[in-house]
């Protein structure tokens, strides 16, 4: 295979790319300057040696120190533990400006093909809620659809079984911002009768 | 005017039609039977005729009797009272099956230009809820938009004046069926994570 | 069936409409005043009056007399007639400006399920070219689908049949305006690049 | 910078990629194993090592001889030349199968800022049409846009004044396969009519 095709079908793997968008990814490639590919090629490179993943909450990061900004960040409230499938999940939390917790990357969600929990850092999370003693809530923020339910069902036994007295809680449900009620679906709209407030 | 493009301009008031589909329309109409065309005639003169306004609830209706079914239904909770927009937020409940009270349509929300609130119904859901002796709780299920969040304000406010009592709640709000965190807005997120449960 | 499902039932046979539009269009001619509801009454019973199809071309038309506008009209080329589909592919040619010729709508398109030109004017058509002397040209202006290219060939066979000195031709095929190439499908870039001029 | 946001960035620049896809792009490639990360790096050292341009077309390839495979064909039509803008549209042509001669890479369209041809291969282009004496038709195969067009007003002139015995055509312009007339833009029912056939 030629170092185009090589190149092409690589970019295939990435999230969201079809062959056409591959391809265009190449020819961008090819018409860059050479410092273009070489930073490339350099990022990567740089990813593997100076970014790691925190021992805490299993972030990816490229802090100096072991232990990721936010888990070193005394600030942070210790009561609270958001439990997240992914990074993106965390950073969409970080984003948002209205969490002040501690957090826990998962690794993912339960499949619902072989409801198994292989890959998830379950032993990891209770070993975090054993040995972390100011926590008192564990919120499970997975993501509001089938394969998040089933984890948040297996994780909230796990840790119930770990850590009886820990509080465990889940996102809200209900209408999102915006949302009219004649688009909303019926599980939403009952979830917001359900959580009225 | 000709009668096609005086159909036309009428089709293109209709919501969410722009001049290219109200032309498709007259055609339709143009290439249909005469018994089409008498059929919409005479429904959209049923209309005037037969249906009328519940004095209860103020939706729209062809019941015989002058209470609309949902009204005149015994079985359903009069404790429980849906404020709601329109006609079209009421159907969104009862469709999805979770709602087993009584509901009244305001007949819009507050524009947020205006702030004003003539064309609601206001007056007569002060009525309605000193006239409902069972009644224990206001929902208002208004869409989750500035629209929707200046008319629940609005309407508290009127409903706590007149009736101290009565509990006043909102729909809940956070994640809907299906969402994502990473695709979550920042306000969503807000209120899944101070809606946790 | 009361009028309110009755008028949505209706609504939702017209081109394009979902059974949600459906009920917008019915509540929004709840909420509207009785003068728009009359207004819709009024101009669709007009299109049963004043519209007329033009013995002619057979587009529907509002005009006093029996022919419509297009073919009363004297500056238009005899010597070339376009074989439209539709009165909607009539209309897209007229708005396009740069056709002065004579139009005949077949009204519709050959369907692949049956292959039957039943409901089409092909008889209607014949009568055209063969009554109208200056006529030199008939340009076929189907849809560049496999529809409009199957009823351009039972068509073309029709029209060389009844009339063998008549020229008949079809819409230029290519790279539509805007096109990217790298987006262009296999066929339209074949004919392209056949058609290069 | 750290590696992370320094690989976001860089990711931002592709073609068609917005900050939150760069950033899922480096969260795959934090998850992934190693040796993808090396694969990566091995194939972008890999473009710059063994990709070179055709002398004679100007595309990228990776054969092990100087000329590309096409250019080196021998079954290619000689007296028949494609210029193209861009790899990406040679490609179009070559999936289209329906094309048997060679091509040239410009290497881009005129700016319709600046109306410049700096960039572009016109002295390279000049030199082609001289040079291979079999050449009987320069096929301008450019975008159906501004751009294209402007590119294909400013290439004839050059070719023209370079070889005055050169055809020059460019791509027919129509309806593109699967139109409707009714979604149809002005220009291109124009080109539709004007180059009926």
């Amino acid at each position: 295979m030629d170092p185009i095709e090589r190149l092409t079908t690589l970019f295939e793997r990435f999230p969201g790319i079809g062959p056409r968008q591959a391809g265009r990814f190449v020819q961008f490639l090819l018409r860059s300057s050479p410092s273009v590919r070489r930073e490339l090629v350099d990022s990567v490179q740089g990813l593997a040696h100076s970014v790691r993943q925190c021992p805490s909450c299993f972030r990816y990061h490229a802090s100096e120190s072991a232990n990721c900004g936010l888990c070193a960040n005394k600030n942070r409230d210790d009561s609270l533990l958001a439990v997240v499938a992914s990074d993106a999940d965390l950073f969409a939390i970080e984003r948002s400006g209205t969490y002040n917790g501690r957090y826990f990357v998962l690794g993912g969600t339960v499949s619902l093909a072989s409801e198994k929990m292989s890959g998830l850092r379950v032993a990891q999370l209770k070993k975090y809620v054993t040995s972390h003693k100011n926590l008192t809530e564990a919120v499970l923020a997975f993501p509001a659809n089938p394969e998040g339910d089933a984890t948040a069902i297996r994780i909230r036994e796990e840790l119930q079984e770990e850590l009886p007295a820990l509080k465990i809680s889940m996102l809200g449900r209900g209408l999102s911002t915006g949302s009219e009620l004649e688009y909303a679906d019926a599980d939403t709209l009952k979830n917001a009768l359900d959580n009225r407030k």
